[in-house]
């Protein structure tokens, strides 16, 4: 795990400069085929790489978006008007086989389907109209990594092309990244959280599949309760649960995210909360924050890719110093077939 | 919060008496004008009667369905093209901001809008094309319970009246409940989790949304590290956290979403986990659980209004016992306004 997590610069930039010739000509087919709408299917990790991509649909193309859930069309046999609605899936292996039912279930009623996979020979990517390879290479610990990152940059690639845009600021991803990797002081969040069981993540826009993806780490290599929440659902209720005990860990982009964080933030310094803040050092300061962990500043839509990088790292630190095996947590295996 | 739990059998009824006529004049009304597509925009409790409607939107109609990330509108300023397409806000107050300015830019942007909610004369009523009044009465304590199955029953009388349906097996679901409440067998049950501070609650398809809501409502009553799971995303990474510390309740009506769920009962067994089912009583017994709450038998998509009732009892024992007040969670208010 924490030599994937370290060739995240390196895979990144291999495929800004391998992949994203075929990405921009699978976005101008996306252009002329003009979908009315969008339904992204994936699981776990990827789920969240989908969560990511409904934002930048939403948000750069003007276009309705919806998050599939699977089990309508292979265990209820839901039979959806699927004309004019590209069918996008995400999986890191592309075998599990409640995505291959559902895109070919989708072909069938008239969705457009593209894959975005980390093997152009998957089942999925064969059941699907076009594919997207994000050329992660092989991926050996359970808990993944660089696909995810792969996944989020491959799916900003595709979604700018699409959107007639130049890719602005993606070019600094990789070197963003390895400043973060070269950052040591994680050490530090990791020996504070040695002993907790229970903790919170918070994102909002952007970041709030940050905010997801770090507690499916925490919980897959550490095996604590982590709860991620979108700011505004983390005032509806959950907040209750925060206490002086219980960590909360805030994903805060500079820009509109972490403008809509204000208001959580201010609630959680009023509950006296041990408040963790990733990016933005304007907030860091103002909301007199527990710890703080700095991040290279790139444009909002693309801080995903970089501030995910030290929540891995922390999932990685804590794994070891609570002797689990982070590459091989208990009771998982790399590729994970639902129906 | 006792007394609205047991009120439900009366307000579901009631619902049935008084508002069935007008909720089919709505389902004319949609049926008329034909969506391409239904987005559906919620917070907290009222997200989880949301994924429920989604459910049945995608599996009785056929159509594509999304779930609304409100922050693209309210914050991203996004401006999708939402022509023919139908914008279902599903709110208890009808009066956070952002849910009002989404369903305000929603119909600006060309989308018909509906909103449920138990108000009326709220803003968000007043901002939406369409009104169904769920009628559950005042709701005092903060925890959300008489609302949330009157919104899941007017959700699904909608659906099934738009469907072309005649609202078979929904008289039953008064007389389910007051079964549920009449059973006071869950006495033993919060005894046994009175000194669990994490628990993981688990569904698939139509019990999914069950899940979610039991989790928040140990959450906000009883401030438990509560993680709900889709049964697929569990096993992809989640599962690890799980060992015999950790209880695990399924929510499991009988039929296809019982069925989905055999895989993760089978690895639940396997892991040695402590298990409560809720429902389905053949599972019950082939899995060897730890723990079963029977419930009546209703047709599936009926089940999740009977189910989340001793999930709702089991919330206010548990914080009863813990010497919290169910009616007055630290930290939140009856009405939550975020933007």
């Amino acid at each position: 795990m924490a030599a994937e997590i370290a060739q995240q610069p390196d895979v990144l930039a291999n495929q800004l400069a391998v992949a994203h010739g075929h990405i921009q000509k699978v976005a101008r087919r996306l252009q002329e085929l003009a979908p009315r709408f969008v339904v992204l299917a994936a699981r776990g990790t990827s789920d969240h790489a989908a969560l990511f991509a409904k934002y930048l649909i939403e948000v750069k193309l003007g276009l309705p978006c919806g998050l599939a859930s699977p089990s309508t069309l292979t265990g209820y046999h839901a039979r959806p008007a699927l004309e004019q609605v590209l069918w996008v899936s995400v999986s890191q292996s592309g075998a599990s086989p409640d995505l291959v039912e559902s895109a070919r279930t989708a072909a069938a009623r008239g969705a457009l389907t593209l894959a975005v996979t980390n093997d152009p020979g998957s089942p999925l990517a064969d059941a699907s109209d076009l594919h997207i390879d994000v050329l992660a290479g092989p991926e050996l610990s359970v808990a993944a990594t660089k696909t995810y990152t792969a996944q989020l940059q491959a799916l900003w690639l595709l979604v700018d092309a699409w959107s007639g845009g130049r890719a602005e600021g993606v070019a600094d991803v990789p070197a963003a990244i390895r400043r973060v990797l070269d950052e040591p002081d994680l050490d530090g969040l990791a020996a504070r959280y040695r002993f907790v069981d229970r903790i919170v993540t918070v994102g909002r826009g952007f970041s709030y599949p940050t905010a997801r993806e770090s507690a499916l780490k925490l919980m897959e290599t550490s095996y604590l309760s982590a709860n991620a929440f979108s700011g505004a659902d983390l005032l509806h209720g959950p907040l209750a649960m925060i206490d002086e005990d219980r960590p909360v860990v805030v994903c805060a982009p500079s820009g509109v995210g972490g403008d809509l964080l204000r208001p959580v933030l201010a609630r959680l310094r009023d509950r006296g909360a041990d408040t963790c803040l990733i990016g933005a050092d304007e907030l860091a300061a103002e909301y007199q924050v527990t710890a703080h962990v700095p991040t290279p500043d790139v444009e909002e839509s693309l801080a995903p890719i970089v501030q995910i990088v030290p929540l891995q790292q922390l999932a990685h630190h804590l794994a070891v110093a609570r002797h689990r095996d982070p590459d091989q947590p208990r009771g998982l295996s790399k590729v994970t077939e639902t129906r």
